[in-house]
């Protein structure tokens, strides 16, 4: 990321729509924005009071007026940047954005690069680096829970979980310098069993957090549900059914869907992500074995299966089990994914299958069991409260998921420096190589909330950010 | 149109982005935003000054904080709408969105129609009926011609064309009506000859302003340029060469383009719609046929016309001759068209065509002669700039040309009557006859400029809006 201190313009808002706004942030917005800006009133944007609005003309150095607008000004530190900043909002024509933006760059303005504005905020110690990074989150959360995790990002509540892990492991670190200031006297301040004891605790607390992030990636990208089956179970019809469209192409010609297809959809609070996946069957199609490996790879990194079985197939109760069974095994299924098994086509059946049945099929594979039929649509409404049921409650404001891949990434190097830290205690290793363990331990922490940067870790986060913003 | 005077809302910027505004207008707009909105400042929106910013956060009546955002107040009359006016600058998520306004329609706004802040404004005289109508072609404007149009009629240039007409109408309306008043008497105050100059000079003007629509709606909609010639000619290698985009399907099997496809492009100031036709030959093919006929009627509707010609099927100047010649009848292109010959592929020529055979062709067919090779893309800047010199200057802030159908339908039912004003008085039918068609005239003027107006035209200029404006 470029740090020029120069003054950045961009268009803040999406494509379409009636109105525009661009942002100019930086030392000399007022005296750039003042080089156009018209007010009906007569006051120069320089001359206006803070956090005040004017109406008036943008008028080009050629002397086009190109639009009428409204001006906001905003008067460092109190911005969003932490710096002077003038939002223009005008009507939203292609022509108008680019004629203003390239007006506003002759007169000195640079084009802002993706997540300029936040960065600015960020180095203008506005927020921290997990709020800045919660800020992209915010913007492409599409549902509640997903909203409610990056908001809690942005206003602490992570932070302060990572303050309390920081302040426990420069607890230990200060114990262990002390017995080094000493060393010469071979003295042992910190007691080696309670030390270790610290070190579990805090091992503990980063591996719950490790294991949010499965959670926390499914609420911020959608919760992968594959629906997996043999070839012409109804895969593909239950998924139009489910989003009531046709995205999936149906056929009743048995393997039409060779690669698998992805849709997202909202219910309630959260994003499902429905992933149709090829039937699976013995086959000697190359072509149609790629799929079916594809498939299986799907269904053991999806958080919930859908196992689908077409119920018309199978006449006595033994042979579903057996038919279940088999393709658990098949499809490679892991004990802890939450697998639904769904009896489908049972609008072929004589009668809708009776709670006993229904019973017994559930108490001999262990798995919530739902009949439905895709073609007709019934049974649909208590597949889908049952899966709600499995994410209900799950993200509060008090949640601290981890969501994002990069934290991931040095929370375990954090646990990982903490791991080698206990083996150096248990092995009675001395001091300063106890010191060194702990020390990487702080600086993946340190990496993580933003205590330590690099321009290289400000590139990768701010990058992913969009235009504006 | 509703006119039912409640506080409306609704997204007002595009889709995507980093910030969104929502737009909250009408005699609650305080009020219901004080519902939600907590300011950093504590002060409420009710208590904020007019015309000023205040930051803080949106609190769904849950108690869930839905985003921190930026809210501006406009106080009646001193807003877009003329009403008391609320816009919350909010991170542009999908869910806050739709969350925000969920909430504001909850305490009693109500969604906006197309259009309807405009309509508004209308309504509460912030502008009159032509500047309301530009506001929508000012935000679809993507070219400095096409923009500069419209904001000249928001501007009021277009209206006090209008209003010279109609004053000139009612001038000789009341002489008409004095007649009519002392009509027992048998006199005749208007002299019929100057009345007859009169209605000449008015009506003179208006069809100078009906023949501007063409122009006008060229500028407006982009300039249509027909791309013509024989199958394999190059017609969609120059449609793409002038792109840079692979958009037409290009082959040498002569006959590709059944249908016609357009295009636009920017140059310079002016938008341009480039139509690829289907190549001109004698057909069995009833489905080529159809092709050919549509080809013909673009040609004929274009405003210029690109006649491309394989310059290495001609041998001989004469035979190229013949064939341009022959090629124009074909098409059936109005000599009122400009016409560019381009002599393509060139490229396949020993040498590039002299000046002096370029002469000769042009001077034997009357029309400007280019060489090119779409192949190549030689020639095509000198294209471009031959294109773009037939446009410069068209359109300047003090243009007054017809954009809109609706519009150019009043202006000619106000010639008709006028026509029949003329004749009236040519036939020296009685005074009331003649007042009758003149009334009928400036009828059609007043819905033109919104005296007069209807629920329908109200519903036909501002349902062709945006939601938000």
């Amino acid at each position: 990321m470029i740090q020029d201190g120069k003054t950045i313009a961009a268009v803040a808002t999406g494509s379409g729509g009636a109105i525009a706004v661009i942002r100019l942030s930086g030392s000399e917005a007022f005296v750039i924005a003042d080089a156009f800006f018209k007010a009906r009133n007569g006051v120069s944007v320089c001359d206006m009071a803070p956090f005040t609005l004017s109406y008036g003309d943008f008028v080009a150095s050629d002397g086009e007026i190109v639009d009428d607008l409204l001006l906001s000004k905003f008067v460092a530190p109190r911005s969003y940047t932490g710096e002077d900043m003038v939002e223009l909002s005008v009507h939203a024509s292609e022509y108008i954005k680019s004629r203003i933006l390239e007006q506003l760059i002759a007169r000195g303005a640079r084009p802002a690069q993706p997540g300029e504005y936040t960065l600015r905020a960020y180095v203008n110690g506005k927020m921290d680096m997990l709020g800045a990074e919660s800020v992209a989150d915010i913007i492409a959360s599409d549902s509640r829970a997903g909203h409610t995790l990056a908001l809690s990002q942005m206003r602490g509540g992570y932070t302060s979980e990572f303050a309390l892990l920081r302040s426990e492991l420069v607890d230990l670190q200060s114990l262990l310098e002390l017995e080094l200031d000493f060393g010469e006297e071979d003295v042992e301040f910190a007691d080696r069993s309670k030390l270790a004891e610290s070190v579990d605790r805090t091992e503990h607390k980063l591996t719950r957090l490790i294991d949010s992030y499965v959670q926390g990636s499914a609420i911020k990208e959608g919760v992968p549900v594959a629906i997996i089956g043999a070839p012409n179970s109804g895969k593909s019809t239950l998924l139009n059914a489910l989003l009531n469209e046709d995205r999936a192409i149906v056929s009743s010609i048995a393997g039409t869907t060779r690669d698998s297809i992805e849709e997202t959809l909202r219910l309630g609070d959260v994003v499902f992500r429905f992933i149709d996946t090829a039937g699976m069957r013995a086959t000697d199609d190359p072509l149609e074995a790629i799929g079916i490996e594809k498939a299986r790879q799907k269904a053991q990194k999806a958080r919930v299966v859908f196992l689908t079985v077409d119920i018309s197939d199978h006449s006595h109760a033994d042979d579903l089990i057996a038919a279940i069974a088999g393709m658990r095994v098949e499809a490679g299924v892991s004990a802890d994914t939450d697998t639904v098994i769904l009896l489908n086509k049972c609008d072929k059946l004589p009668a809708w299958p009776t709670d006993d049945f229904l019973s017994a099929i559930a108490s001999a594979t262990g798995t919530e069991v739902v009949p439905i039929s895709a073609k007709t649509q019934n049974g649909l409404d208590r597949l889908r409260s049952h899966l709600l049921s499995l994410f209900s409650g799950i993200v509060t404001t008090e949640s601290v998921l981890i969501t994002s891949a990069r934290h991931l990434e040095q929370l375990t190097a954090t646990r990982t420096a903490l791991v080698a830290t206990r083996t150096a205690l248990d092995t009675g290793m001395p001091t300063d190589l106890i010191a060194a363990e702990l020390r990487t331990a702080l600086h993946h922490l340190g990496l993580l909330t933003g205590e330590i940067t690099t321009d290289e870790i400000l590139g990768n986060i701010f990058s992913r950010f969009c235009i504006g913003k």
